[in-house]
């Protein structure tokens, strides 16, 4: 677990290069809308009278950036519209907000609650009147959700956006991997075969336990960062690193990173295929798909007068920014903090914005779950 | 809540003063464990078949000191052996960890927990074999137990000490307190009722809520800083606040504090009798009490080789310490950050031991309660 955890640790990210993420997150969860309001509805339209009493509802991989209460309040609101429109009596909701140990869970809990909550409030006023009395208890579980988080069958409604994609460790056996930092084009096949074994261990995983915690009947949406190729080396989900890794090998031929330094640098992720995200759903037996598609968020996001046909310095940067934020925690880690600067400087003089007009968009996986054993 | 959120604030505190507060808070619980023991073996005992797939258990106003997770792992620990005692199937565990928003959770969940899974999987190693299997779920809850915290009936055994006395808010109507900072023997008796009666409506509220998610036979043990006299203003509980006033009305006639700022800081807190405390559960009606009793804790823990004989400089010293962890962010609230160090230098050079000699304890009201409505 230990590199997820450096992973989450967003608290050493730059202001900007967050911010660049967040808008990411934010515009796959909005897109993913729809899909959690129809797992909500469907939720709701069971005859489980439990539910109507109570409700947890969990985000898994919540971060601590302006997205970590985004999918809850959605969720949330559906619920209370729902209510609203079929004359129910609103259930006291649990809100379970996970993510690593690491994860800086104070700014969530002093910096981001106390204006949710009010929001809240005031929304809950605007439809059932000023006297309107509304129960939300918030809880922050600081633990790997390739493991345990949750008693037996006490969740109803678990939501997980652009987490699924970290693996729970670098995968083993992928010493051939020389000279690239993930799965490649010049990756031997053990490489991409030791790549995928560790994310259907992980997400079967995943499955088991989540499959133990929701109650039967209870949901689960799940935005994975994917590819539609069923090619694992395929350059819509592979590129961004490949050229991280050239500016890497840049600076071996240097001197100023060890080649076996490199040699021993692997990114602890994949992208799987609708195709792969479904064998393990029904490999794993606990759920049927209600829902899966890919979709795809434009990258042009970062820049918001993005122009394919030119390729200035900027859009360059934007990306290496966005890169920058998830890649250097990983990196300091591995390498040191001094070799940082020069990455990216090397990363941003890349022709990212080649890269952008020839693969504009990044593909999710977008899949809606129901618990049936 | 925003007097609370300030006294809860643990990370301006110094390392000493704090561990001062910590060794008073392990020394009550393990004055406590007995009760613990004892209401853990009863609910253990009662035949609620959904507790044995699944405990729940609450620390609130755990904090983020060394002792955040020592209540929580007694009674783990008591439950294992009980388990292993009557040949049961080990439940899992679902501890909660509850303090105000503002109380550092990032210290417990990366700093503290790690080594405390460790632990306690080596001791389920040490009882059941290496192959031994042990569900432990944490989480945080960032909230005033003022308020709702839980689910309706999904809690089993709720524990808080040292916690209790602070209320909810500092009185309304105590502006006849002038130079005073809490019930002080000069306080009239207006204060006095304004205090009590601010108890009453926050213990109060405390019970019910806590009535509401507990499940029925479920368990509370609670440790409230208190007094064994009927009056609340005994000096017994009163007299360390009174020796800060002292210092605090010095610098107001060296001009050092205003006079109205004085007059309008109290201490939001109540150190009840066993009287007041059992009054509020039979009026409150959720619960019926197993043990009621006053406990002492010997403020002498503070000096390990403490002589009621010697008031040497260091006694008073160390006294001012813990007092100054546990006013000192209150303090800074109110007169800001300038005044802190005089207000200590001043408070040190009181008679502090001269009044450990007088009342060398520390009183708290221990409660057991089961829920039975």
């Amino acid at each position: 677990m230990e590199v997820m955890q450096v992973l989450h640790m967003n608290g050493g990210m730059g202001e900007t290069s967050y911010a660049n993420n967040s808008l990411l997150q934010r515009k796959a969860i909005l897109m993913t809308k729809p899909i959690i309001e129809a797992a909500a509805t469907a939720l709701f339209s069971t005859a489980d009278t439990a539910f109507h009493a109570s409700l947890a509802i969990a985000d898994l991989g919540c971060s601590s950036g302006p997205n970590a209460l985004f999918a809850m309040s959605e969720i949330i609101t559906v619920m209370i519209n729902l209510c609203k429109a079929t004359n129910h009596e609103l259930p006291e909701f649990q809100v379970f907000l996970n993510d690593l140990p690491g994860n800086d869970f104070n700014t969530i809990f002093a910096g981001l609650l106390p204006r949710f909550q009010e929001k809240l409030s005031e929304q809950m006023k605007g439809k059932y009147g000023a006297s309107a009395t509304f129960s939300c208890f918030f809880n922050g579980v600081p633990s790997s959700f390739y493991g345990r988080l949750f008693a037996r069958e006490s969740m109803h409604l678990i939501h997980s956006s652009y987490s699924l994609h970290w693996l729970s460790q670098v995968p083993i056996g992928i010493e051939g991997n020389k000279g690239n930092i993930y799965i490649a084009r010049s990756s031997p096949p053990g490489v991409i075969r030791a790549y995928y074994e560790q994310f259907q261990r992980d997400f079967s995983m995943f499955l088991e336990c989540r499959g133990q915690e929701l109650v039967m009947g209870g949901r689960m949406v799940l935005t994975i960062p994917g590819r539609r190729s069923d090619d694992p080396s395929s350059k819509e989900c592979c590129s961004i690193w490949e050229l991280l890794a050239i500016a890497l090998n840049e600076m071996v031929s240097k001197g100023l990173i060890e080649e076996e330094k490199l040699d021993s640098f692997n990114i602890p992720n994949y992208t799987p295929s609708p195709k792969e995200v479904r064998l393990e759903v029904q490999k794993q037996g606990s759920f049927s798909i209600d829902y899966l598609e890919v979709s795809e968020v434009n990258l042009s996001i970062f820049d918001s007068d993005f122009n394919p046909n030119v390729a200035s310095e900027d859009e360059g940067y934007n990306l290496a920014k966005c890169v920058r934020a998830v890649a250097e925690p990983m990196l300091v880690d591995h390498f040191g903090e001094e070799i940082i600067d020069e990455v990216f400087k090397r990363f941003g003089a890349q022709p990212a914005a080649h890269m952008l007009k020839e693969n504009p968009a990044l593909v999710n996986v977008v899949i809606s779950l129901k618990k049936i054993a």
